[in-house]
């Protein structure tokens, strides 16, 4: 490691903070890259890791060697979780003391649930977006099925589904669910009324789907009522109790299982900067995304309020943040060099969601759809050629034919303590 | 369910369960298997998923979906762990108040790791006999790195490992961390003196591999200590504190981790039967492996003190269990028609050991001995042969052929709830 080599600080390991980190690889920085955990997450796959279709280990990949051979030797992976931003001293300090003195940073961290203030979300409800996340949701599913399967007496709603927002996780997860029911679940349990199971998809908007073209949205609302699940729209919910959910229309849905998907708001570490936040707790970033006031500080991603040439904020997706992460790399290049910075410029590259086997709806940036199995088929390469590390897309290629062929999913063990609930991850 | 039938209820779904569950597909009964987890585990490989090679889902199968289609009918699973047999009353009681009759019980509940009363063996050191113990054992590891990475004074030990046994599991523990320090963790933390990490495997008796020839017992040693294990025998473990262990002739070593393969004693559920039991807590049956005394009870593999033509006891690995599993079935089937009971004979199949890549010593029943290439060779096929559920094969190959390739273990995951030492599993 050459100490005296300019220092890049990057926070957070998602598609932009591994992006910026790989764009940095032949410039002559040295580079930290901080992450909670020692492992990047495919957070598109996380409903799959959810649904018992992949393993942990499919969509997680090892930091530590995401920068093969001489390469790493100019990134530093430090697993540790961020407390503190000292923008005048330049310095980053972690939940266990450790502090790192920056020349730049840049804040990738993400997004966090969000739960609008809903009462008993926190409590009650499982929100999607770690790893962590996934697995609770994954061992609450299966433990509601070993529990009712246990009882004689059988509780309703036990098997039931609320999930909350009808955007793309909500309908991938409202799909994936439905599928393990009927497809897996309903043959596991025989003594169990798992056909008569409801799953309901809850959107305050009009249409799941909104911001896709009502063309898309009524294709995945057709598909999702095919497979069972009902479509709730124009209605929020106004609580989450311990066993279900109340409407903004009153109405009281039992339900043992609500997965709450409804939003996100930028990961708090963005209150250390100590700049005034935007919408959603987002950081106000300059048009070459280096935070307004702190030009030695960049923000990309889910935690950045960066708007598009007519002025909407961009979707919370993957290609904000792995295309701003590049922009970034560049920028602190050409700083080095003496250059003056450029102003990002978003590329559209299309939106898609996946609803179930066989389903999925694409859309282009020209405005084309693709609907149905080609959207699927789309989707699928898509992921795979995105998910990283070679080894994943092998073994998440294995799983989805396996899957496919058999309507089998292999994730679905629970452990003796994984039944115990008090060890449920809260 | 035809509740008219003869009902079956086997008590633990290892490969004696699962034997005889499948022996009695065809037969005029009912089955209820009884275990604690939903899934079958494929205990030899158990030191694969601790060293980071292999998945969870690879060496766990769904015990819902063993019996497929229509023979499924008359398979009941329940999940649940029995804490009470009453053999006047012919019933099984569960932890959460279940009660469940049986005509024939099978108890087939296995082994659980003894501690032999050495001090600090439950507080300290980590058994292997579990899905839950594999995956503990492994975030250890792991975070013993990740904390020496994290703090600035490195503790002398830390990454030092003990391994108590030398039979099979703990050569092949030991042979599988000597690995992922040399080829994954080495690289992944540069900055740690990993290559003077010590793997130390201690042996009781005079040789590691004992039950085995001499000559595969000094080819274990010789290709241990190749990979840079300590083979210490002769001496055994008389303490073990926090910071690593005492041996029975005072020398100290210090070790982050310690691992205990040292020996089993029989599930102790089988104290629920109410007869005197053997050496190391095992049931006495009967050559037709009925319970002395109890002639609508049978017990199999680890749980069963079972002896071979010269009166020694059975190998305590899946070969017995699985054959006892199927004569049993043949019994049950037997008396159903009239016919009076045989007693078991054990065809012994040879006995294997892998020692890292590419080495295993293998002894087939004939006296023939493979060491060495061929040998791994062996225990490859017949693993991969063994393990159920083709899935399970397949995603195994894969992960085998990509280690195999790349030196790479995918499955070093640490999230920052596993980072948190109050969640470890104790």
């Amino acid at each position: 490691m050459a100490a005296g080599l300019h220092h890049v600080v990057v926070i957070g390991a998602g598609f932009g903070g591994i992006a910026v980190t790989r764009g940095l690889e032949r410039a002559p920085v040295r580079v930290t890259l901080v992450d909670a955990n020692n492992f990047h997450t495919f957070q598109p796959l996380l409903y799959q890791v959810a649904t018992a279709g992949l393993d942990v280990a499919d969509v997680a990949h090892p930091l530590r060697n995401i920068f093969p051979g001489r390469r790493r030797a100019r990134v530093k992976v430090v697993v540790g979780q961020v407390t503190s931003i000292d923008t005048g001293a330049k310095t980053v300090g972690l939940h266990d003391g450790r502090c790192i003195g920056y020349d730049t940073l840049v804040l990738a961290a993400g997004a966090v649930t969000a739960d609008f203030g809903v009462a008993g979300v926190v409590e009650h409800a499982h929100p999607l977006k770690s790893i962590d996340d996934a697995v609770a949701l994954r061992l609450h599913l299966l433990r509601q099925f070993e529990r009712a399967d246990a009882s004689s007496a059988f509780e309703a709603g036990a098997l039931d589904v609320v999930v909350s927002g009808g955007g793309p996780t909500g309908v991938e997860m409202a799909g994936g669910i439905a599928e393990l029911y009927s497809m897996v679940l309903r043959d596991d349990f025989p003594h169990l009324p798992v056909d008569a199971a409801r799953i309901v998809l809850v959107e305050p908007q009009a249409r799941v789907l909104a911001p896709f073209h009502p063309d898309s949205s009524a294709h995945a609302t057709d598909r999702l009522r095919k497979m069972g699940v009902a479509v709730r729209t124009g209605v929020w919910i106004a609580e989450v109790r311990p066993d279900g959910v109340t409407l903004s229309d009153g109405a009281r849905i039992l339900a043992g299982t609500v997965v709450w998907a409804a939003g996100v708001r930028a990961n708090p570490v963005a209150e250390q900067l100590g700049v005034e936040l935007g919408r959603g707790g987002r950081i106000p970033v300059a048009p070459d995304l280096t935070v307004i006031g702190l030009p030695d500080v960049f923000a990309i991603g889910d935690i950045a309020a960066v708007t598009d040439a007519e002025g909407s904020p961009l979707p919370q997706v993957a290609q904000p943040a792995i295309q701003g992460g590049r922009h970034v790399a560049r920028q602190i290049g050409r700083r080095l060099a003496g250059a003056a910075t450029q102003p990002f410029r978003y590329v559209d590259k299309g939106a898609m969601a996946t609803i179930g086997r066989h389903s999925a709806v694409t859309e282009l940036p020209n405005g084309r759809r693709l609907d149905g199995f080609v959207g699927w088929l789309a989707w699928l390469g898509l992921h795979l050629v995105y998910l990283m590390g070679f080894r994943n897309r092998l073994s998440v290629f294995v799983n989805w034919c396996w899957s496919y062929l058999t309507y089998d999913r292999a994730n679905r063990l629970l452990s003796r303590h994984d039944l115990d609930e008090r060890r449920e991850v809260p």
